[in-house]
């Protein structure tokens, strides 16, 4: 017997009407952490989380636990999950998945009497979308620990109201405040938000990392002048440097064959007049890739290629600061877990990167992590019109059990330690 | 005798100082027309007018006029002259030093008792820079008559004052309201307000003829999507569209040969943020040339290889609506005084075109003009920095008189009619 793949059609379809938008709020969903529609949300997985005879719980960063026993009283547990909020007029399926998927998965077993040696933890993450705070994968650095008190006082939303109130504010009837367990490994089920795998005619894929991303603002300064009165070989335009750099850009990802992208998402031009040549040109590149050691590269490439753009008009560069989020690798025993279930379901062995963050990324500071995709159809996310098929809904918990299984065997063999952190 | 080159220069200083701002304020001048500070000028060149012997009178319009008789009484006027008002922190020669130097030609004329066949007027117009109403040009405009009375009605200024109220306060004690004369052609000198003659080491240059301008917002619409999860291969990047056509724009006035120039002066990208793939990108073109064959070129080409960008990245282009002001050509007998007159002064025969426009390019409409360019230091123009060397201003005041000579000369050759407008 497989897992109850309309059970979770129907419960998706449930958790998304909480937060639904009208038309003339655009439509979709919006599910902030913290706010009514959360806790709404948090209450009514928790009671699908007791019929299945979990033990349920939050700890003090509203994250919503399910627990299953496991044969061996002396492990640490397994989590499967993902989160609960939304971004305005989101899709039902973006974190939702993760986490309904990862409970059809545990319920599955639980129904048959299944027990791992280890515990499983349905895992539903508060705030991964930063809406309040604008602090993205919030409850899951929360989750580690690794916010301090002394900085947790400082996080504040627009009206000035601290994190710590919302905390301390958020309580959901019947679904008891409770410490963090150990945790030995977490696996992710998320929608792609990517066009790759329905292009592709995929159920699903294994992740094999989080890719690292390398943001820099860069400034092309020229000289504002007259329009007309200026001869051409006397310009100092400094956007003919943006336009020579988007495009130096954009070829660097193209000699990637796939491996990374790279973006010039913010254009400001002053004065931005149409009788003025341009005096200075403002840029944000992002690029992104799971390889640590071509991102490096890129990020000399861009530099260089400005510097050399800027000297053929007469122009100067800013000095550019980088901010880099490196590459998050996937533990490879987990990433073995799901290829290994991929199988198990019947699915081809497939892997990808994933070129969003998600709160594995965060996790994978303190423990091994694993990731399952499955297809977000046209691409589309962080839209009303998110949309992955019943049927790969089905496989992301077919695979999250599958790999579950595996994976605890396989960290049977290992210490039994698991991270403890609060 | 030749024209007094002190008494030039010391003028310039002096109107120079009506209007000028402090270091807080910006520093240079500002001197819009119909205020305090251009009644003053006004009242200032009309003192320096009735010394020299001139009859002296504003007409409805502001602008001021200061006659001196010809020998023939049935003949029309030759007009010499620019405007009084500046931009803000504006400079003390755009404007004033056609006035000025027109003052001074016909000065040194009256000084010694010369007396040409047509009348002389020393003219200066009251709005070029359009600081009120946002219209340049305007007062030359209401010079040949062709703002109708219904239109003059609805010219209101930020604060809705209509320019009817402007016109029927602004009075000059001492200067009387007089009809606009009959006027058969009209010379203008004026600084380059560009870097050619300065570069060039020349005093002085006839003007051939005043560019065309074609402008065109073009809009580039793409889509906006995720910048880590979509492959480079399905992105429709506005962005690249913008930064292809902007290289494509300078590569048409480079193909040019100094023929032409183009400027991408305003770009705004969609959502414009860092990540997010720009969903659209707008730009305004501006092309200027003196050739109208070749603005008409351009204009295709700018168009045509819009559509063949926006196809090579999957992008649409909005249709074009272009804003064209055609080339003014010189009246080629006056072109022909200038340039007789350059060498009069002991210089070279050098002409050019003015990449700007000028009160000369509205009074072309109903008659003969001819302009002579003196040398920006530098190119500046429209900014506290703005300078001619006084040598070069005194040029400018012996051009004009040998021009004015000139044309009287081959104007007496042609019907003596002239132009009245009202």
């Amino acid at each position: 017997m497989g897992v109850n793949g309309d059970r979770l059609w129907r419960r998706l379809q449930t958790l998304g009407s909480i937060g639904a938008l009208s038309e003339e709020e655009g439509g979709g969903i919006f599910r902030p952490a913290y706010g009514s529609a959360h806790a709404e949300a948090v209450a009514l997985v928790a009671g699908w989380m007791r019929e299945a005879g979990l033990d349920v719980g939050i700890d003090d960063a509203g994250n919503l636990m399910g627990r299953l026993e496991g044969t061996n009283p002396a492990l640490p547990a397994i989590a499967l999950g993902s989160h609960l909020d939304t971004v305005p007029n989101g899709g039902a399926f973006d974190g939702a998945l993760g986490v309904l998927a990862a409970l059809e998965a545990v319920t599955s077993m639980a129904e048959r009497g299944d027990r791992l040696e280890h515990p499983l933890i349905v895992l539903g993450f508060a705030d991964e979308e930063g809406n309040n705070f604008g602090i993205g994968v919030l409850s899951a650095q929360l989750w580690i620990g690794e916010i301090s008190k002394a900085r947790r006082a400082t996080i504040l939303d627009a009206h000035g109201t601290s994190l710590d109130e919302y905390l301390e504010r958020f309580t959901v009837p019947g679904v008891p405040r409770v410490e963090r367990p150990d945790l030995c490994a977490y696996l992710e089920a998320h929608v792609e938000q990517g066009p790759v795998l329905d292009r592709d005619d995929r159920s699903a894929a294994a992740v094999t990392s989080i890719v690292g991303i390398s943001r820099a603002t860069l400034t092309f300064i020229g000289e504002a002048n007259h329009s007309g009165t200026t001869p051409m070989e006397q310009r100092r335009d400094a956007a003919w440097g943006a336009a020579e750099l988007v495009l130096a850009v954009r070829e660097l990802a193209g000699l990637s064959n796939g491996e990374a992208v790279a973006t010039v998402g913010v254009v400001d031009i002053e004065p931005n007049a149409t009788n003025v040549i341009p005096g200075s040109a403002r840029l944000r590149v992002e690029l992104r890739a799971p390889d640590a050691a071509w991102l490096e590269w890129a990020r000399g490439e861009v530099e260089g290629r400005a510097i050399r753009i800027a000297e053929h008009f007469g122009l100067h560069v800013e000095p550019v600061t980088w901010h880099v989020a490196p590459p998050v690798a996937m533990d490879a025993m987990l990433v073995d877990a799901v290829r290994g279930a991929l199988v198990d379901v019947g699915l081809e062995d497939v892997s990808m990167p994933s070129w969003a963050g998600h709160d594995a990324k965060v996790l994978a500071r303190r423990m091994p992590v694993g990731m399952v995709f499955v297809p977000s159809i046209g691409g589309v996310s962080h839209a009303p019109g998110e949309l992955t098929a019943a049927a790969d809904c089905t496989v992301a918990a077919e695979v999250l059990r599958a790999a579950a299984i595996r994976a605890s065997q396989a960290l049977s063999g290992v210490p039994k330690e698991g991270v403890h952190v609060s």
